[in-house]
């Protein structure tokens, strides 16, 4: 496994340029510099590629063990959770609010990649715990953030999501497990969870189970799901732990990628909870989790796309082989056409999610709610999507040695190949794209988008350079393309059959353009550079190649969307 | 681990109608008909669906095992070779010249299939058994003929091809192992192989290795390297089996994927070994194999792909999920759009590739050999990026069962990775494609390909169906778009690095607009039905969904070539 090295110069210069203005600054009322942002990218990238990834590997080979009802991570992983803690990584994701540090959510994305690039099996603790603290923060009773968020927020307590069961996946409606009021104004939990991330281990002394459940009456369907927290050890009175509660570890799963994650099968029964918000509002409760662990992939995609990346191009430039064309023989094949194809390929489509991971949270820190929203399942959507087909890249550039395991290429495409599922498959993603956030609005925040779009479009026409030049006439025919697209979907509004079969190139051909688009945003902010800066020339042959090989492929998604549901 | 279905009525359509005449019949001057071939194919896959597909989970999950310097393969792999070898499955790949069966290509690409699709590990030993069939055929002379040749039909001992060395991938004009001419005639060869696919096992009583070296004095590079054949085991001049040849089996890979296929690295000590043709002329004679083995790699993309398929399609039939839109609950799966969108983008190219794999074997059969050596990298480039990605399908289609290992959805994605790299990376194919196959005769083959398309066209243009319309007028523009990408790359011509930039990208272009073709000769042939027979309305569709969702791809991919190399 290739050691890790952290883009603090991408986050410089999207903190400080890409989006016209010190976003940082302006997220923070001052308070925060671009600069200093940097600086805890820089921190966190150094605790990252120090403590993290040098556990990637055994995360892999040894993975999560179930013994006894408990599960064990490997040796160094609950002494890297500690020090994570120790530092204040926990509490960097939290709210004020909740006695966080508050960091804008453009800082957090940054954060967020760096510990999925190092750590993608480590990073899912993160995760869950950074969601569960969100959702909390918005929906807990004082008491329940007394006892269960503070512990969340200081590290010493971790938190998972508990939805799935056997028979409700997708269709979380019909969630069966059940909560009984009982008298003392506690719940008694029952029922069988699965896909349990990070659902047991020994990382820290407590895990906080959010729960959906069904209340004895309550309505059929989703409406009659409300929220409970159950933790694994009972918490008494005075806050020490107690009595561990009815809740069992029944089995881990043994899955094609991050080994380094345990993935429970969970028991409950009559396990004690307590309920979160309101009876029935468990949906709502949940979909803030689920909304930020959604965002939350789009870093994961671009971390584990990185570290797929950062080996590949490690490999290609110290492996040599014979003579190609003009090059000697011995030449790194970093520098042969095809594999430098392949590489570009990569960093092309990673700058764009980057960019379009800061953009996101820049929006929630401008609180530009419905555009924020409206990004979520294309972030979701396309940036996972993307990643798979990166880490694929990264094993063609090793060549055969890509398939051999110890190489480290392998891991990444086999870790990444379950973020187009959890957290709601692709497919979930467009639903709530084209239904909720399209369809209902008339396709206005479309419309919204693709005029931001033109406004840079503009700016590049204004700009003598070739790139400029090429970028805008490529995104010009791209928004039209996706405009065209807007309207055939639209036009389905009526045949959801045809909606629901066509939602996913649409997603995909949204992603693909917004991914443009950021490109275009960094050809602008090059371009103002007085004097050229060491990374411009590489920045402007990043958006040139995705200009040239990504975004073509809006105009084949924009007819395939035209031709709704086939047969 | 689905069970396994061959495709055996899509197999007696490509025979009969889609190519417009009983190909079997004029392949073997009306030997053999079209249901005839029909019949071996249904023969060859009731025992790969009850001998074969049984042992393919257990090869994954128990892989191959070196002990002692010898490697075994899990139970049941011996017992099935030998049935394999008794039912005459070896020798049904063999020419008639060489004592084999002499078959057409066109049966052999639907027998190759079935192999790989019940079990891609052990289909490796098959294929490179029958790609030494053809090579020594080709080359060898009479002694080694008797000596080695008949052992291979007769199935008693395997084949290997060993050309990779450390420093000797995909440039094998580096390869360093030597042959040194002794007294007795036959040579000493000393150097180390690797990537060796069943270059040791235990299921069968010898092996033979064809080897590239380099012989003294030889000129550097590729011209300076000759073949010989090695056996594991010496040979008396009775035929009978003597000592261990100086080969030792240093070590097996851990590998991604295909755990059933032992990939070795061989230690080559004076080992004795004979000479295969003339001194220098080596690259010539692995070319006989590397084409049997590439043109191969297209049924094991297609085999791969469609037992991905049965498995996703098998799961979605049965796997119940609420209310979806206008369905009740206790809906299968496969009937949600998105599911059915991912099963059908599976299958159209399933069958695209298979109609291609039958097409260029039929090419072979009548000697048309320039047209089918320009298939020959686009079959193996295109076929194995695309079923990389039908496996990545297959996944999704189980939402989060699909990974989880002991769905078996995930060893298709592992299984399938490997593909677009051995027998030549996909880059390797391009620039055979593009050099030799393009830019040499500037373009006439491509013309004389794209003018066989524009004659469907013409076909189709003449049927009343939507369908026939709608796909005419798809194929008119992409066959347009292939036209404007050959003029780009020929416009590269003097610039080999452009040509080498963007020729992966022509490869798959022109492979999309070939499995465009297939399904507009399958509605051509469907449609010339009087009456409408069972799986008439399923091709059209999946000719109708390939036309949609995967031709446009064209449209991307050649604005992608006009760009040449970026940056």
């Amino acid at each position: 496994m290739a050691e890790y090295t952290p883009p603090v110069d991408d986050y410089a210069f999207l903190y400080g340029e890409v989006f016209g203005t010190d976003i940082i600054a302006r997220a923070t009322g001052g308070e925060l510099s671009a600069d200093d942002a940097t600086e805890i990218i820089a921190g966190a990238g150094e605790f990252a590629a120090s403590v993290l990834a040098p556990l990637e590997s055994v995360g892999d080979r040894v993975g999560a063990q179930l013994t006894d009802g408990q599960v064990y991570l490997p040796t160094g992983f609950a002494e890297a959770y500690q020090a994570f803690v120790d530092a204040g990584w926990i509490a960097a994701e939290a709210p004020e609010s909740a006695g966080g540090e508050g960091l804008p959510g453009a800082v957090r994305a940054g954060l967020g990649e760096i510990w999925n690039a190092s750590n993608a099996a480590f990073a899912l603790c993160w995760l869950l715990t950074a969601g569960q603290i969100h959702a909390l923060d918005a929906a807990a009773s004082d008491e329940l953030r007394e006892t269960y968020l503070t512990k969340l927020v200081s590290g010493q307590w971790t938190g998972t999501m508990n939805l799935t069961e056997p028979d409700a996946g997708t269709d979380l409606g019909a969630i069966r497990t059940m909560a009984t009021p009982r008298a003392d104004g506690s719940w008694g939990i029952s029922g069988q969870k699965i896909f349990i991330t990070w659902g047991d281990h020994d990382v820290a002394e407590n895990i906080v189970h959010l729960v959906l459940a069904r209340t004895p009456d309550a309505p059929a369907g989703a409406k009659g799901l409300s929220l409970f927290v159950a933790p694994k050890f009972l918490v008494n009175d005075d806050g020490t732990l107690g009595d561990r509660n009815a809740i069992t570890t029944v089995a881990i799963e043994h899955k094609l990628g991050i080994h380094g994650s345990p993935t429970c099968v969970l028991a409950y029964e009559d396990a004690t909870g307590y309920l979160v918000g309101e009876v029935g509002g468990g949906l709502a409760g949940m979909f803030v989790m689920m909304n930020s662990a959604r965002t939350g992939m789009g870093f994961q995609a671009t971390g584990i796309a990185d570290r797929a990346y950062q080996q590949a191009a490690g490999y290609a430039a110290q492996r040599l082989q014979g003579a190609v064309l003009d090059h000697p023989a011995g030449t790194p094949i970093a520098e042969h056409p095809d594999v430098r194809r392949l590489l570009l390929s990569m960093a092309s489509r990673i700058f764009a999610m980057r960019a379009l991971d800061v953009y996101v949270g820049d929006l929630f820190d401008r609180d530009d709610t419905a555009l924020a929203e409206f990004f979520v399942p294309i972030l979701k959507g396309w940036t996972t999507e993307d990643a798979v087909q990166i880490t694929s890249d990264g094993i063609q550039v090793h060549g055969g040695m890509g398939f051999i395991e110890e190489t480290g290429a392998a891991q990444h495409y086999r870790d990444a190949r379950i973020m187009p599922i959890y957290e709601g498959t692709t497919a979930i993603q467009s639903n709530d794209l084209v239904g909720r956030k399209v369809i209902r609005n008339g396709g206005a925040t479309v419309q919204q988008l693709l005029g931001l779009v033109d406004e840079t479009i503009a700016q590049l026409r204004t700009l003598e350079h070739p790139v400029a030049q090429r970028t805008a006439e490529r995104l010009e025919r791209a928004v039209e393309a996706s405009r065209r697209a807007t309207q055939s979907l639209l036009g389905f509004a009526a045949s959801p059959r045809d909606v629901a079969a066509i939602s996913v190139p649409y997603l995909m051909l949204l992603g693909t353009l917004a991914g443009g688009w950021m490109h275009a945003l960094t050809v602008a902010a090059v371009l103002a550079h007085e004097t050229e800066q060491e990374r411009d020339a590489a920045r402007l042959t990043l958006a040139d190649f995705y200009g040239a090989h990504h975004l073509p492929r809006v105009h084949a998604l924009a007819e395939t969307v035209a031709g709704g549901e086939i047969g």
